[in-house]
């Protein structure tokens, strides 16, 4: 039966469509699948000894704040700590650079929410991280597809870009969702460069800069920015830059944070106000408490040794099984790494008949803004246990040998 | 110095200013000041014990749950403590009616994200809730406002407005915030009908609906709804409900709950995965563990206690002290009331001066969509304890009888 609604959507409403992934997800969400499908974190390192203790502690000492209506830039204690966290990278930001937020994809609706009228284009790597499209959507953006190979996006294909007048350009620079990939130093450099040149100021997404597995850590285009234009301690630059607890604490507690000029930040309460009031005053007060004697350095050391592990669990046993004619790539850190088919064939199809073999993916296609993909996938590497992960990637290989011979 | 992003805002982001309300009550966070203007609970009655008790439950049983990502709808178990919660009250909904929410205000944002085109009118109430206002005008909102009386909304005026097609009512029937006026059952089945009548749907926002304090409890809207339309057992109906655990629990967590049709949560459950993703998953296993075995009904008995006697004093104290020539309203429940002063009085000049003598409040003008109400003000009579009222009122109530008696 329809409702009385049902002819007083407004125009927008139709450009939310229900996440693909997430429906596709639904069906692998069988206790029997093996899914690489989902991105989520491996349950076994939750700190929950630490989450109970600063439970206690929280309650104990400061129930009554923290069971409280609170203001909307977030926790003061929590907003430090961050920052000190930050300076350790050479960007000199204040408490005032930082607003926390629901989860990073609420940073991503408001950064849609504060610049994109209908019909702005933005500038995105293909592939791209899918909530910031869902994200963008909503506000009727379109997008501007640079691609990308093994040292991120190919900065050549961007100045052209540029030129047309985008909004803003968005990156992952660090083992890129859902790519893998990381963004070379050299082409960071000329990002920065490129965008001050043209006037076009940049998101960059950077949840799992924490999570390296191996090589150097590379600097952020919110610190090469603010080196190029010479910022004195105080960051007005062209970058607003996102980060998360998500990864290396708890997706469950909803927590993250961006990091822009105070003018920028200072709209973007104006924007949280109206859409949320505040992040919930006990998860920031409960995450600083874990953090805040120097946790989260040990702790990610740990996720770096388990999500090392199954990543190099699953690129061995690709290397024994996959077929001649698929490609991957091989991340330096993060969760996922991108499995390339052979050009003619289809992941969705691929994808039909893993599930028949109780093994799931999620198709490229859904990461690419302007079409194109259909021989890609994203794999994740982070939540299955090693010998689960070895049997997933086995069975995949396995279903893609008999594709690939009868291809 | 200005930053790159300046140029660069969208149409909307003009339309979000900072509230006047935080604004003002930032002046009124001195420590020594009795202020009536915020709208928090009585950090007294939090119920710390059993938070903590939960939250130890929550960790040791289902840790790696809490802390993981979850499903956009909510945690099932809690959608089902709620669905069995209004089936007290004879409205048949099944979970599949209830998206769980970041706060009510997210809900209204929600609501305005689906529902508001650029210059779509919405009927409100006059005063009406300040933050709905705040989430509404993101979108571009218009209002035609109706005059309230103490028995809510003047139905009278209602008719003349639902001809000009606006988009849906906004009403607070149950001690409104701000006025503290409750909606009469004559005019809420009157409502229902004319909403029916001229096919304008209902958005019913009810936080304080548990919060009585004489006087019987009335039906909602939606339950009134599915009476006056037949539903059998699956609403389908006019009237969108939001309620909230932020005045029975705690608003700290942000938690808080929308009823509408199935098909309308289809829409706000797509449009909160592209802005938040989900609702925090441990703050909802909390908020079920707290209030699965009943809790809840014995906790809002003592919430009842302690607001009334709140309520009594601030009545009290204006009747012995506020000069002739004033007025208030008497709630029957809620956080709120509502002084008028004499017409040629204006309320945010009196504020200045109350700020002086250490005492504050908020003025009326705040609430009204379309200017008016300057000679009003709101008081919170929730947060501080009873001698504090008492002194905070008393002090108003000789500033007000000095400038009555100059006027």
């Amino acid at each position: 039966m329809e409702t009385p609604w049902e002819y007083r959507y407004a125009h927008r409403t139709q450009r939310m469509g229900s996440s693909v992934v997430r429906e596709l997800l639904k069906l692998t969400e069988q206790p029997d699948i093996i899914s690489f499908g989902g991105g989520l974190p491996a349950p076994e390192v939750f700190p929950l000894k630490e989450f109970k203790d600063a439970c206690d502690y929280v309650l104990d000492h400061d129930g009554a704040q923290a069971l409280q209506y609170s203001t909307t830039e977030g926790y003061s204690p929590l907003r430090g700590m961050i920052a000190r966290h930050t300076t350790r990278y050479n960007v000199s930001i204040k408490p005032e650079n930082i607003l926390i937020t629901s989860g990073s994809q609420q940073a991503l609706d408001f950064i849609g929410r504060l610049f994109v009228n209908r019909g702005d284009y933005i500038v995105v790597e293909s592939p791209t991280y899918l909530g910031a499209l869902q994200a963008w959507n909503a506000y009727g953006a379109q997008y501007i597809s640079i691609p990308m190979d093994e040292h991120g996006m190919i900065v050549d294909e961007l100045e052209k870009a540029l030129r047309n007048g985008p909004k803003f350009i968005y990156v992952l620079p660090n083992f890129q969702n859902p790519s893998g990939a990381t963004l070379s130093l050299e082409r960071r450099q000329r990002i920065v460069e490129l965008a001050d040149k043209y006037g076009v100021p940049i998101v960059e997404d950077d949840p799992y800069g924490q999570l390296r597995y191996e090589g150097e850590h590379l600097p952020s285009l919110v610190y090469l920015d603010s080196q190029y234009r010479g910022d004195d301690g105080t960051y007005t630059g062209n970058v607003i830059y996102l980060s998360t607890f998500s990864k290396i604490l708890s997706p469950g507690i909803r927590l993250a944070w961006v990091i822009a000029p105070e003018q920028v930040i200072k709209k973007l309460v104006n924007a949280k106000q109206a859409a949320d009031l505040h992040t919930a005053t006990f998860n920031q007060m409960i995450a600083y408490e874990v953090g805040k004697g120097g946790f989260l350095d040990e702790h990610v050391k740990i996720i770096r040794d388990v999500y090392k592990e199954r990543r190099d669990v699953m690129l061995e046993t690709m290397d024994e099984i996959w077929p001649a004619g698929t490609q991957w790539t091989k991340p330096q850190g993060g969760m996922f790494l991108w499995g390339i088919l052979p050009k003619d064939m289809d992941s969705a199809e691929v994808l039909k008949l893993a599930i028949e073999r109780k093994v799931a993916f999620v198709p490229g296609m859904a990461f690419h803004a302007n079409g194109g993909g259909l021989n890609t996938m994203r794999l994740n590497f982070s939540y299955s246990k090693p010998e689960i992960i070895r049997e997933g990637t086995t069975r995949l290989g396995l279903l893609l040998r008999e594709l690939v011979s009868k291809n």
